[in-house]
């Protein structure tokens, strides 16, 4: 131990290093990793954060339950801090790395066996360290036709991360956690609790049956720190006979509102039945140029000039992107439904289009936006809006309005569902400047304080800004959460600041 | 007090009575019920148990959150177990009667405004005392075009209190629990929690977006005794422009499981959205004839006899009921995909019959069952099967076999979901003999046992048997559960017993 590092908060050098050792003799000193070259990554963040405040003190990484039930042993003993990552590709949100400096990140990433798969009910049974391109390639070597939902930031996440994070894809599986059906979970006392039907002997049902008996507990350990979930089953969808990628453009800026007015019908419908986006120019933008190239003037890049930028290239001020499945005959009427949905209400529609991740292909696409200027920053900002024109309009323009006066580029890719919308920003931004990060810190802040004095909540959010995002969610949440984890983690070794909730 | 009636367990007669009192601070001594009188509807069940072991002692009737705050106060001074109901009406689970006797039902029916509706995003805002007949009434009045998905028991039947047992309906929306979004609870010590996005001041998305921001708890009040909800949103189904349903019919018994692989993946597709039944023969008789009619003879009817004496009535031993919904073109193309999918594999279709279940109108229909044999006597039989004709045909001959050594009539109707089944049988009886009630229980409790020897767990099931039930379930998910009944409830006194969870 050459090189300084954090300790873990109230734990002195001796007694780290006989957790050291513990962890060492619970799962294999080589797969314990303390120092300090080895921990860059796993302390590498794109947010607008002070590195140093969220460095992990080591890395542990068991094979098994038991050897997650021995490292719990260990941290419970030395009150070592556990901040556990699937894959550790959190990226925006805070990547591998831990709410604070000091804990020890706990990577699951060899525990990457495929348990099952049923090919007839569309099911699988996964460990946490499973990719989606490891799932995916199971899938086709086997020639079992089932499609996965993949995230924007690509083939190495691990669905059961991304799920536990509550994150999304873009087919009609795109609500990760409303397809996972049956968790194992190790508990900060090392017990084991098996969700849903998993209690039973011999039990036929896990993967099919999401509620099992008595009290349904399976979200309490999505955005939380209750215990740490070694299983997961998951729904697949069946490959569709057909599907075709429409992309309706809005030509106006001030088409917004319509836009949103005229999809939600199709989608409470479910005539439109998958998680498409509805982006802005300069999202879509990122894709296909430099910043540089859009704009060199001061300050955030003017709407105007972003969508002149973009009309120049085909591209209009705003496109919802989505999909329809089915049958060819199926599809064929439902174009027609939404054509007659759309074109009234000022969208010209593409037919036809290609987006990878809406037919079940791998794609790095959505993350080109790093590229945009080059200095690796990306935070999201990711309020809930009704899905309803007048509320995405507001929300639009207080976005806009803060984002300007800070410097920062507004993007928008909305997740439209039924009735509500998953308004997901990328503040996109130069980390190396400690005054641009400076100022995109001072933004999301502003951002998250003004969204919710408009009323508005956050599906998710990074580390650094948890705690703030749980109080303005109110009290009573959050003294309810603490309760919970009081109850199932008194000693706090379980990721303390996740979501805000810490002993 | 002049009859005998149970207190609640460790409660004396005095300090029994200073409850009452309190009650009656807290509520208006109006709104306590403590005449046998008055209580006897509360004890009345349809269960084959001793109606002495679930009476109440007293009931209460709070009209706001206040004055359950203050109820509950009173409980935690007296030690006094509150069994709440929101209208009472789980019939064949239980009815309004409590898991012990003595408990004081904590009957919210008083509670029943309807607090908002919004016709636009398809919600609504409620409380546990609205009925499903008086919020379509409203829906109606208003001419908002919001389809209602109406549960088997009918139109007096709490939507919060259907969706807290995790009921259903036959509409695309028939997964109750799936479409709630949003709950205000009181908890045992009177606090007052929002979930999902209820505690942001002023929020404009509770009813919009179930998750909120970390854990998502709002499972956790589902079959349980956690708190006390006193509103819940729900999403109600825009109206479609049009329906058709359809009754699939299978002409052999044996049929049965290729039936349901012949579903399935209609289902998985979801080209049949909504929550059709798969019914038998006997269950279909139930409402078109007296159990005397179909036989005579000793022991359960023969299923030969049922399917016999249902043919010469134009019913097949196996009806598949389910509807389509879209715009005519829609459902043309859907029906034309049916046909494709059902006809090889032995089913006979009949398009456009009627179910006023499948079409946003109320029935008591299903409730035609309780006439069977006269005697009032309803016990619901509810495993899970994966959606897999073996599955099926396994629990349906395990059943048979059982119900036939004691005597009782075999009859499903099963809930076919995309993976999973809920095979929902009800056992109808004459319960004022006691030899059959006897009989029935034995069958019950032999088919829990049987059911989950074969790896199957249980969707649902009604007091008396709902410790048993949890332990079949297996001990990590119940010790779970009890701890967080400990932290959310120390004083044990919402509901012991329910689900089994009882401190």
């Amino acid at each position: 131990m050459s090189a300084p590092r954090p300790l873990p908060a109230g734990v002195g050098d001796a007694d780290f290093g006989r957790a050291l050792a513990g962890f060492g003799d619970a799962v294999g000193a080589g797969h314990v990793l303390w120092d300090i070259a080895q921990l860059l990554p796993y302390g590498r963040i794109m947010l607008p954060l002070p590195d140093e405040d969220h460095q992990p003190s080591a890395v542990v990484m068991p094979a098994s339950v038991e050897e997650i039930q021995k490292v719990l042993a260990v941290a419970r003993r030395w009150h070592v801090p556990l901040w556990t990552v699937s894959t550790g590709r959190n990226f925006g949100y805070g990547s591998a790395a831990p709410a604070t400096a000091g804990q020890v990140v706990l990577d699951l990433r060899r525990m990457n066996r495929i348990l099952d798969v049923d090919a007839e009910l569309g099911t699988a049974l996964i460990e946490p360290g499973v990719t989606y391109q490891q799932l995916q390639a199971h899938l086709r070597e086997r020639n079992i036709p089932l499609w996965l939902d993949f995230p924007a930031p690509g083939p190495l996440v691990s669905p059961l991360g991304n799920t536990l994070e509550r994150g999304g894809g873009l087919t009609p599986y795109g609500d990760h956690f409303q397809h996972a059906c049956g968790m194992e979970v190790v508990l900060a006392d090392g017990s084991v609790l098996r969700t849903g039907l998993g209690g039973i002997a011999d039990t036929t049902s896990w993967q099919a049956h999401r509620y099992g008996y008595g009290p349904y507990v399976d979200g309490l350990f999505t955005q939380s720190n209750f215990g740490i979930v070694s299983k997961m089953g998951i729904w697949l969808m069946p490959a569709p006979p057909a599907y075709r990628t429409i992309m309706a453009q809005w030509w106006q800026d001030e088409d917004l509102g319509r836009a949103v007015d005229a999809i939600r019908p199709l989608r409470l419908a479910e005539t439109i039945s998958n998680f498409g986006t509805l982006a802005n120019a300069t999202l879509m933008l990122t894709s296909m140029a430099k910043r540089e190239e859009v704009y060199d003037g001061l300050g955030a890049i003017p709407i105007a000039r972003a969508n002149e930028f973009a009309k120049a290239r085909g591209l209009p001020p705003w496109v919802y992107l989505f999909s329809l499945y089915g049958t060819p005959e199926q599809i064929e009427v439902d174009t027609r439904l939404v054509k007659r949905a759309l074109e009234p209400h000022g969208a010209t529609l593409v037919l036809d289009v290609d987006d990878p991740l809406q037919r079940n292909e791998l794609s790095l696409q959505a993350f080109t936006l790093l590229n945009w200027n080059g200095g690796g920053g990306l935070c999201w900002f990711s309020p809930v809006a009704p899905n309803r024109g007048t509320d995405v309009v507001r929300q639009t323009e207080l976005a806009r309005r803060i984002m300007d006066a800070h410097g920062v580029d507004f993007m928008t890719g909305m997740t439209i569902n039924g009735r509500d919308i998953l308004n997901v920003m990328p503040l996109v931004f130069n980390r190396s400047d400690a005054v641009e990060t400076a100022l995109v810190r001072a933004c999301f802040e502003e951002l998250l304080t003004e969204f919710a004095a408009h009323g508005y909540g956050f599906y998710r959010t990074g580390i650094g800004f948890m705690d703030r995002v749980a109080e303005l969610h109110g009290r009573a949440g959050h003294e309810f959460a603490l309760r919970l984890k009081r109850a199932l983690d008194p000693l706090g070794i379980l990721a303390p600041g996740k979501s805000g909730i810490r002993i």
